[in-house]
């Protein structure tokens, strides 16, 4: 047998186009989902994977536990508004927040690369310490790993985290039902914009910022007016048009949302315009869509615009019972089209 | 002010020999110790982080829960007896089991090199279900992300493990007491050892294979007839001298072994004397040292001889009331030395 046929009998994913790892795998995007689905997913089957909540919720002795993982790679490792460690802590954090858990203990594990400046580790150290305190969150363990000169970029953190479900809620991405509400926080684009104008080397008139923030305190107060929330993402790499697709995909329904609810910086918009990117797939990450009941969507945006995180927060759209999978977007000349998941990858390394 | 200076102020390592980050950082000695303790420690200090257990033990609603987690960077990524994802399950269910925690729950964080041939990915995931399946947990979250070539190498993974501690015990590093009895549980130095011979192209009579393996049931085995277990770690990076070390350190004492107590493989043995290495600090991913009671010492070691991974062991040697912080070892032709901790690196990127 030919080492080709071999392989396709061996691994599910159709190899012409996939061979090999691009860099689109790892964008949030269809490729990436291609890549959970067929190679993870399909050997890894429980209750608590399937969904891809940020977050898998289990029951340990009768405490409801959220235990969650990313690894960072963003290029730079220090951009306007945080570092690769500052990112790391709220990454984590925010993948908490957004399963209904209060945060608790964190990990640490850097790959760090051969000669890696240490006073470089130190400020990002620090920056992960004061986000760690922001948070009230405790690191208590961690790993230091060294790759040959070469073999890495700098430093890589994977951050872990564990926090506890304290409410009788049940919030996950297969739980939107038509007539739902779809909310938005706040306005879109910024982290991933950050990174790219120093990537790039552009300037704008007023500096782009990066938003990585804790989420932790917005959820809580949502969770204080209500606990019909459904589902609960931070839009990060591949930004809310991903986001809402996984979920459209999850729940089995349609979203239909409008392009004029939407927040879009000025700055945003015209990096966007100027790069030829579609500030809908664009990272954000101190944002959140939820999902919630129709009823309850007006007093949950009241207490989120209490709030600085969610001074902007918006009914942007709702849950549809036909077009299943599938998210459309009015746009703002009255048309409608489909938003669709990226194929390959917009913005590379963005967390 | 220069940026030397200012450099000296902010950051508390000196900075002459180490400006830079170096491989034996990752090595599992002295420089790691100094970085860890240093740069890490002296940032977050909490109860749980400080003994630098192989996880941190908390209590979440009057549940005892362990919590770890350890980036795997070994090269190469396949070798006699396992590959990457077998060491990274088994890796992180170990170190929850020296804690002597039943590991539950397990994450896994990809960081793959852009052209990383998917088949190999595969065969990756494949053995990573079939560890988890061995020892019951389930890999419950996940995260995916993907490094322009040549800014990784192949594939990093990050493995974090929760697990439940059932038992009334109290182990950790800062735990042995004079008087206690050091345990090995088996041969030393084959991990490391099939990790070089691969990397150097090194053939001997009969295959040297690493000792990968879960040592859970071993563990609960230990804990099924003694609670009076001090401290436990597997002695992977930097091998059994440095978890002697960092036991010596932590709890103040000093701990005096036998080299003739050592299982050393006569291939180990070979090589190392070829290689110019010391076995003492050469990794094992299947083995553990325990710290116990003196009069609980000859039933635990019985209840291990009883287990597959547990067929040679031994008590070693014993904590000593005097020179807090030194490990000693009495040699094969009587004389006495003292097994530092290393400076350098010996082996890296060994797991």
């Amino acid at each position: 047998m030919s080492e080709r046929v071999e392989f396709v009998l061996s691994c599910p994913l159709p190899i012409t186009d996939y061979k090999n790892i691009l860099l689109g795998h790892g964008s949030g995007g269809k490729l990436s989902a291609d890549l959970i689905k067929k190679i993870f997913l399909s050997q890894f089957k429980n209750p608590y994977l399937g969904p891809l909540n940020d977050a898998a919720v289990f029951e340990v002795n009768g405490t409801r536990l959220a235990f969650t993982t990313d690894s960072y790679v963003v290029n730079p490792i220090f951009f306007p508004g945080g570092d690769i460690g500052k990112l790391a802590i709220n990454g984590t954090i925010n993948d908490l927040a957004v399963s209904g858990a209060r945060p608790l203990y964190i990990s640490a594990a850097f790959i760090l690369e051969e000669g890696f400046p240490i006073e470089n580790l130190w400020k990002i150290v620090l920056s992960m310490k004061s986000a760690c305190e922001e948070s009230g969150v405790l690191l208590v363990t961690g790993d230091t790993k060294v790759v040959d000169k070469g073999k890495g970029d700098k430093v890589f953190i994977n951050t872990s985290g564990i926090g506890i479900v304290e409410k009788d809620i049940q919030i996950s991405s297969d739980r939107a039902r038509p007539g739902d509400k779809v909310i938005l926080s706040g306005a879109i684009g910024l982290h991933g914009i950050a990174i790219l104008s120093v990537r790039e080397g552009l300037e704008f008139e007023t500096q782009i910022i990066s938003d990585t923030a804790p989420l932790t305190p917005l959820v809580m107060d949502m969770l204080s007016v209500s606990t019909k929330i459904h589902c609960m993402r931070d839009p990060t790499r591949g930004g809310i048009a991903s986001a809402l697709n996984e979920i459209a995909s999850s729940s089995k329904v349609g979203i239909r949302i409008e392009e004029n609810k939407i927040p879009i910086p000025r700055e945003v918009q015209g990096a966007c315009e100027m790069l030829g990117l579609d500030p809908l797939y664009v990272a954000n990450e101190g944002k959140l869509i939820a999902i919630v009941d129709r009823e309850d969507a007006e007093c949950i945006v009241k207490k989120m615009k209490a709030h600085a995180l969610g001074r902007e927060a918006a009914v942007i759209g709702e849950v549809l019972d036909d077009h299943p999978g599938i998210v459309f977007m009015k746009t703002r000349i009255g048309s409608t089209r489909v938003v669709d998941m990226l194929t390959g990858e917009q913005l590379p390394r963005i967390c």
